[in-house]
């Protein structure tokens, strides 16, 4: 094959499996994580069930794919992160829950033996981590109101996050998301000057 | 069949529930979330698979059972719970990262449409977070430090234990579980008077 040939074929290559990766995300938001299903994406893109594992060995596989095309769109350039912008995205999830949804699921799966998605996970969680130490550095400096350094809250951060995605997804009735994240960030010391400091 | 026959025979049958649960937490505790298969507590009751079915009609069922055993394991009066006591529970869950797994990878499953174990997490996370709140109220009053209620402050709290145990999962190297939920501790107003205010 020559070389022009070869890098057309690594091109249609990506280009199905961008294909995929939207069908995907589009099934997510349709019919939730378990209905997801390897036979329901590929329908969807007009390939048999094996033509898809051509591109995706495993549904895991495919979801990982899924939520590390998220994080390209979530993306802010490090230098625009602004602690409040932290609110938006917590806003702008409580407005998509079936993405919300599969990365909760799949994190719950990563956590066992040998599992898939693991290794995503545990990268994601040190940038992710590294990310917000550097926002808090931005907003704080070296220390928070609390004492507490960056990268000392960053964990913390992260933690609410997830946590709070949890009891929201579980019972949305009860638990405010957008709410209770503006109130960790009240923890952080957001509002110490109001305290008669 | 008479009336003690009919009790003796309940009694039975939840001593053998007992018996299959602390069989499933030793074999969790061997193999992890994914080696606990049925089959393998099944073998180690000896039991047929199908007669373990009868006491628990799916893997989700016997899990649910085990994460509620540990519940009341853990269970402290609600008079006797303390602040403090928070931190040596999140050291007590250092220690034990299998049955964490378990909770935590059954709580991702959870979130998915119609999981069995849905409800037990719905439930629990309504009680805990009410417990929470009437633990922060008998150590702060009505008002935290930082000047958000308990009932505010409870589902944060509960969420940054949920968050640091996939951190911690995921990478145990990178995250110190203890240290870090001290810290949030920290952020609820601990050492407030410290801060010259």
């Amino acid at each position: 094959m020559a070389y022009g040939d070869r890098m057309s074929a690594r091109v249609r290559s990506a280009e199905r499996r961008a294909e995929i990766v939207r069908a995907a995300l589009e099934v997510i938001a349709e019919r939730g994580y378990r209905g997801a299903s390897l036979a329901a994406v590929a329908e969807r893109v007009g390939l048999t069930q094996q033509g898809l594992l051509h591109h995706f060995p495993t549904k895991e596989a495919l979801l990982v794919a899924v939520l590390k095309e998220r994080d390209q769109w979530d993306a802010v350039p490090d230098s625009r992160w602004r602690v409040d912008l932290l609110t938006s995205l917590v806003e702008y999830n409580a407005m998509r829950p079936a993405i919300i949804q599969t990365f909760s699921a799949l994190l719950g799966e990563s956590v066992t033996e040998g599992h898939p998605a693991r290794e995503y996970f545990t990268d994601r969680y040190r940038r992710v981590r590294d990310t917000m130490a550097g926002v808090l550095r931005s907003a704080y400096g070296d220390r928070l109101p609390n004492g507490l350094s960056p990268e000392r809250t960053a964990p913390l951060l992260v933690a609410v996050m997830d946590g709070l995605q949890y009891q929201w997804l579980l019972d949305p009735e009860s638990v405010d998301m957008p709410a209770a994240f503006r109130d960790f960030l009240l923890l952080l010391g957001e509002h110490v000057d109001q305290r008669g400091c």
